[in-house]
């Protein structure tokens, strides 16, 4: 089985494992009672009309019971709206034509991707319209020369991975959801993942965008330039806008060349003095080829061994590694990350560890850093935090966080991208419990906060982290994206209840 | 001599060149005779004393023989504006005092860095009061492990690298203006150069930003980690806004680790299809460590080496590439060069060649790629064109118009950033003449928009591009520019007349 398919029998697996376990969603309006519906038009037939003479019907669903209730709820299932239609636009005129109308007519839009998030932004909180991107999946082309992309939003990342590598080019971002979420949701949220290290976030990547406006205005600023310095590069405001300003139809993105060599090492390490290390030589040594640096705490490792008896090479060290390179040429790979290693078994840094000599062994080595969140997940109820820190400070959160906590959870561990400073906090406990989150929160925002970091590294806000936004970002910039919101969706159709905190009336 | 003081000498070099070809500089006014003064403020001794009762004596310049004609024309000596104040704020408060009291009395602001721009974008038009960073020229902090330097807005790009080789971490962005240019003034523009191939554009590197809106309000958007999704990314805006939203004041900047081997290689090639599969090998074969793929056709080199004398190991080729990799292990990334040289040696792509021994002919056969722009101004006046186009067509625009212009120029050329895609197109006469521009444009932003490439792929638009914007940008984009800039800054205060052509009263 190759990496691609794990990853995405991953996801499946865990949305078997999680609808198992909390088969009834409580409905966001219910779970939320301080949250109100915004002033938005209820769905009419005539509204409907509209819709069903602009689009097949297979493009307009509103069987609340068969079709809506995927649509309804986030794959966490932690989250569940009331929407009555999924609209499933096929061309960017399509979409268009949806949001000029319901801009005129004041009805709430939530856009929707692969549904893959985990904030809640993705489903509607009451009875938004869904607009589905699902059937606008087309690669439209690939350049193998310049490596330029230009795909339809609603392509799923791994089918249009499948496509570059017939070209010989690899993605810039891969995901664990990669079966999954889609490029126009990725876009929508900057999204990260484990190649951000190397290939840097999409901000750089993404060489253009359509979009839809609010009111039904197509902005083509599909740019296929690397470089263009022609006005205000307006795309990039709608990289991580989490749907709120326009909804992505089409992206060009910036490919890379497949690398030739890919290696892959799971180390033990007693200290976290020794983790820090261990990522600082192998930035010196590994220079241009790393293309991971992960950590994993004995607590993840030991949940995701047990929960999915999955096999660990190496086992009772409070800390592990997972290095990637990806390179051009196989032994001179080997040659770099062998000498890298020699020096940090050397001098006691590295204890234990072990290289993949094959695909299978570096999927097997992926599969306990990738599955973790799924074993977390048996346990019960998670509370989770995907922040980013200083990375000299990246555990301190989780040993702060277990004092604090004490017996409460059933377990409190960390783990994640080490080389973006982008810690994943997880805390679980059988069930949900307002007690232990009341222990938690806000505590964890400010302890981030103090440190400059921020609370959602990679995530978003969505609905579920929208709260805390001033946790990481100065009143001043607030309001102005604010303002930047009121212009470009004034009657504020795009994503409601999702990214800004609920503002009282005197704001 | 080091290449980075090369560079800085061939800066100071030009200026003297440039200085002494053409002394007496039109006034912008002049020159563009069509174009009106905004209904700003004129200075009034008011004004003056608010400015003195903030700011010292050395912060505020009012001596127009002495002190202000050096802020008032740019480096190319092409545009002259008749400012007759020169701010020098020291911090970010400063500027928002500034800012502030300008706003509130109408007063147009033209920002400043280093002054190094091409597109007369940097200079006042009228009698805009220069608001230059000089002074906030310190280097805040360098983080060794992440690898995240904070700087002053007004730092000089060399001092900056200067100080983090010392943390042996390297910068993201190398231009041969480093030894004059501000950070400030490279994120304001988007500042591309020859490293971008290998690190990509600012968009992906600047981590935060410090920036005073037109209003005097602070924005603080300075986050230091490498993954941020709490909310809209607003320091995308100013990015390459030309100082038209806002004036930045501190940058943080991902940095990369310093590489510990470079190479440089200088090859002749016989016809551009060889420069491209040269180019799609490189990319292949040296993949990660290639850092520099240059083009300069026979022209560019003729000029350069009968200019300024200096000497080309190889001769009478169409054309050559200058192919540089950066690496981390010396001896892995010369054999990558060398099995990749012996491939296209042997099919015949590649005809003759040299590799650099050491950094002293490095720094030579860089010279022959850096002081083209040099070389070309000796010839008289240089109708300098810096397009993005796609790479099977690079070279093509030079053929179409070297046909097109027959006798007319001494010179037509092209050289320029092959594996960015960004040629810069120069044409030379001895001096100024309008029939021939006349052939020129818009020729020449016809065959790229048709091509959707960038008619300003990294030098911006400025004052002397700015009616050429809609051949880049869609009606929609530039609207919607538009609405932006009169969100930030209601009152036009900050860089008029630069970036948006001038709009008729229906508009």
């Amino acid at each position: 089985m190759s990496t691609i398919n794990k990853l995405s029998v991953g996801i499946r697996r865990f949305h078997t494992v999680a609808s198992r376990l909390r088969k009834y969603v409580e409905l966001t309006s219910v779970r939320y009672p301080l949250l109100k519906r915004g002033n938005f038009s209820f769905l009419s037939d005539r509204h409907l009309g509209f819709f069903q003479s602009i689009l097949s019907a297979h493009q307009v669903l509103t069987d609340e019971l068969n079709d809506l209730s995927g649509y309804n709820v986030d794959w966490m299932r932690s989250v569940r709206g009331s929407s009555r239609l999924v609209l499933r636009p096929k061309t960017t005129e399509e979409v268009a034509a949806i949001l000029q109308y319901c801009n005129v007519q004041n009805i709430a839009i939530c856009p929707q991707g692969g549904n893959t998030g985990l904030v809640g932004g993705s489903v509607p909180v009451f009875d938004e319209v869904v607009l589905s991107l699902e059937l606008m999946d087309e690669v439209i082309s690939v350049d193998e020369l310049s490596g330029v992309a230009i795909v339809q939003a609603g392509c799923v990342l791994e089918k249009l991975e499948t496509v570059l590598h017939l070209s010989n080019l690899a993605l810039p971002l891969d995901l664990g959801a990669k079966g999954s979420c889609q490029i126009g949701g990725n876009v929508a949220t900057n999204a990260g993942g484990i190649r951000l290290l190397r290939y840097g976030n999409l901000h750089g990547s993404v060489l253009g965008l359509t979009t839809v406006l609010a009111n039904g205005q197509i902005m083509d600023c599909l740019n296929t330039n690397k470089k263009d310095n022609t006005g205000y590069d307006l795309k990039q405001l709608f990289i991580g806008s989490e749907g709120t300003l326009g909804i992505v139809t089409q992206v060009a993105l910036q490919c890379q060349p497949k690398p030739s060599s890919v290696q892959v090492g799971f180390f033990g390490l007693n200290s976290f003095e020794n983790v820090l290390e261990t990522m600082r030589l192998s930035k010196t040594n590994l220079g241009e080829i790393l293309s991971s640096c992960e950590l994993i705490d004995q607590s993840s490792l030991e949940c995701v061994t047990t929960q999915l008896e999955l096999r660990s090479p190496i086992n009772n060290f409070p800390f592990y590694m997972l290095l990637e390179t990806a390179g051009s040429n196989a032994s001179h790979d080997a040659e770099k990350l062998n000498s890298l290693l020699e020096i940090l078994i050397n001098n006691g840094t590295i204890v234990d560890g072990t290289l993949a000599v094959d695909s299978a062994q570096a999927k097997n080595l992926w599969e306990l850093r990738e599955r973790i969140s799924e074993a977390l997940a048996c346990e019960g109820y998670v509370y989770k935090y995907d922040v980013s820190v200083p990375v000299r400070q990246f555990y301190q959160l989780v040993d702060d966080m277990r004092i604090r906590l004490g017996n409460l959870p059933i377990r409190c561990c960390g783990y994640g991208h080490l080389g973006d400073g982008n810690l994943h906090l997880n805390i679980t406990s059988h069930e949900y419990n307002p007690i232990l989150l009341n222990r938690i929160e806000p505590f964890v925002y400010d302890w981030v906060c103090q440190e400059r970091g921020s609370v959602s590294a990679e995530h978003g806000l969505g609905l579920k982290k929208r709260d805390y936004m001033e946790y990481s970002k100065s009143p001043t910039a607030i309001h102005w994206m604010r303002r930047v919101k009121k212009l470009f969706d004034p009657n504020n159709i795009l994503n409601p209840y999702k990214i800004f905190p609920e503002q009282s009336s005197t704001d």
